[in-house]
C-alpha cells in the first residue's frame, strides 16, 4: 500500500500507565499496523511507547509528535519524530493530524486531546478512558470499545477523509 | 492597587451562549473587577464578551488572548488584545496566564481549557459546566460554585501565586 | 487615556545585552510610556527587562509574553505576564500583538521576530540591529532609527490600526 | 534502510516561486530521496511542492507540516501530512524536526525559519536565499551551496544527530 493511501490514526494516553493499559495500547498498535494504518502519537513513554512498540513489531510506520526541543525525547519505537517545541500545544497537532483517535485510559493531557479532537470533528474511540457529562447531561461523543481490535475497527471505519 | 499586584483570573466558556449564561458571565466579570482582579479570556464573543462587558462596566482591565491573526477579532470590551496566531492552541495561553479559571457552561473548547488548567495545577471553578468521569470514577477536580459571587470568591481564594 | 485607546508597541532584542544596548532599550521604554503606549515584549531579561524598567519608571503598562510554563520567569518590571507554554513560538505572539515593533540589537531569536513581523505587515523599526539581503539584493523593510526617541516616534507614526 | 535510520532534512522556501527555483527545489528533493533522506517541509505549494515532487519521483518519503486545520491543504506529493493548527508557528516545527535545513530562495516566512533553525543550532544550507548582516557585520552562519547536489551533500554531512 502506498504511504499516502494509508490512514493516520492517533493513539493517546498517559505517559505513565499500568501494565494492563500498556498491553491494551501495544495490541492497538499491532492491530493498526496489521490493517495498514500509520500510527501517530505524542512520541513519549507509557501508552505512547507501548502503542509504537506494537506497531513496530508488525512493521508499521510510527510518528511521534514531540512537545520539546529535541528528537532524543522520542521513545525508541518512534520512526519519524516531529519536534514541535510548542509544549503541550503539540497535543492539538497529535489529534488534528489523525483521521480518528483511540484513547487508552489517560489523565488530563489525554482529556485535552479528546476535547480538541471532538471540537475538530475527529472521531474518538475510548478504551477505559474518560466519560463526559456536560451541565448534568451525559455527552456520548466518545465511541466506546471493549477491545483493541474493536477500537481499531471503529477508528478505521469512522476515520475522516 | 498596582497593576502587578492584581490577580489574573480567566473566564472561559462558549463563543455562543444563552442569555442566562451571558448574565452569569457578565456578573462574574463585574465581581472580578470589583475585587481588583484582571480578567483574561479568549477575547471573542459569547461568554468571553459578556465577562469583558461586566468587568469593563466596573472599570476593570480586560485581556483577550486571540486565536487568529488580527486584533480586530476581539470583542469591543477587550482593552488589551493579545494576538497569538496559533489557533486553538491559544486556549493553553488563556488558562496558563491565569492564577485561577472560572468556567461558565462551554463546549469542547472549554473542556480542553479545563483539562489544560487541571494538567497545569491551576484551580478551576465551575458554573453550570462540564463534569468529569475517568474510567468510571468521578473526578472532583472542578470546584463547583452556585453563583458568580461564589465563583469569584473561590477563584481568588484558590489562586496560585 | 483609556487603556483600549493606547497603542501596543513591541520591543524586541536579546535576553543578554551590553550596557549600551540596555541604555537604549530603557530609554525606548521610557519614551513609549511618556507617549502613552503600552509596551509588549517577551518578558525575560536583557533588552526586554531594560525596556520594561524604563516604561515602568514613567508609569507605563508593560506586558510580557512568556515562552515557558510559569509567570515567575517574568522580569520584575512586567506588570501583566502572559504565560503561553509554547516556547519560542511565543515570538510570533509578541510581534503579532504589536502595532509596530522596535528591534534593539538582538540575535537569531530577534531575527525570527523581525521576519514574522514583516511577514505580517507590521512595521519594524531598527536600532543597531539586523540588516537583510535577499538573493544579493538589499531589503530595506526595516526602518532605521538613530535614537530611542526617533525609534518611538517612527513606531507610533507607522503603527497599524 | 530502516525508516528510523534515515535522516530528516527540511526544505524551506516560498509558497510561490519562479520556474527556476522550482527546478532547484525539485532536484533537491530528488537528490535527498536518492541518498535515503526523509524530506520534511511546510507541505504547501511553490518550493515545498517542487521538493516533494522530486522526492516522490525517486521513491522518497515526504512529510508536510501544515499550518492550518485540514490535511487537504497539503500538496499532492505529501505522503504524511501533519496538521498542526498553529498557523505560522508551524515554521518552528518544520525546522526543529530536521537535522539540517536547505533554504531555496524564500521570503520573510523562510527568513523566520532560517532564524529559528540557527537559534536551535540546526545547520542551514542556502541556495539563492537570504544573507544576514547583524549590526553592520556579516553573519556567515548560512552555509552557501551552488547546486542542489552540493546543498544535499552539505546538509547530510552537517546534519545533527
Amino acid at each position: 500500500m502506498k504511504t499516502n493511501q494509508r490512514k493516520l490514526i492517533a493513539v493517546i494516553g498517559g505517559s505513565q500507565c499500568s501494565p494492563k493499559e500498556a498491553r491494551l495500547a501495544e495490541e492497538v498498535g499491532r492491530e493498526l499496523a496489521r490493517q495498514g494504518a500509520i500510527l501517530v502519537c505524542g512520541g513519549l513513554s507509557g501508552v505512547m511507547e507501548a502503542a509504537c512498540k506494537g506497531a513496530s513489531s508488525e512493521g508499521g510506520i510510527t510518528i511521534g509528535i514531540l512537545p520539546g526541543e529535541s528528537r532524543r525525547a522520542a521513545n525508541q519505537y518512534v520512526q519519524i519524530p516531529i519536534v514541535t517545541g510548542i509544549g503541550w500545544a503539540r497535543n492539538l497537532a497529535v489529534v488534528k493530524s489523525a483521521q480518528a483517535v483511540i484513547a487508552v485510559d489517560g489523565n488530563y493531557g489525554t482529556l485535552s486531546e479528546i476535547a480538541h479532537a471532538l471540537q475538530s470533528g475527529i472521531p474518538v474511540i475510548g478504551l477505559n478512558t474518560w466519560s463526559l457529562v456536560r451541565n448534568d447531561q451525559q455527552d456520548n461523543s466518545i465511541i466506546p470499545a471493549q477491545s483493541p481490535k474493536e477500537a481499531v475497527d471503529k477508528a478505521l471505519n469512522s476515520a475522516t477523509k
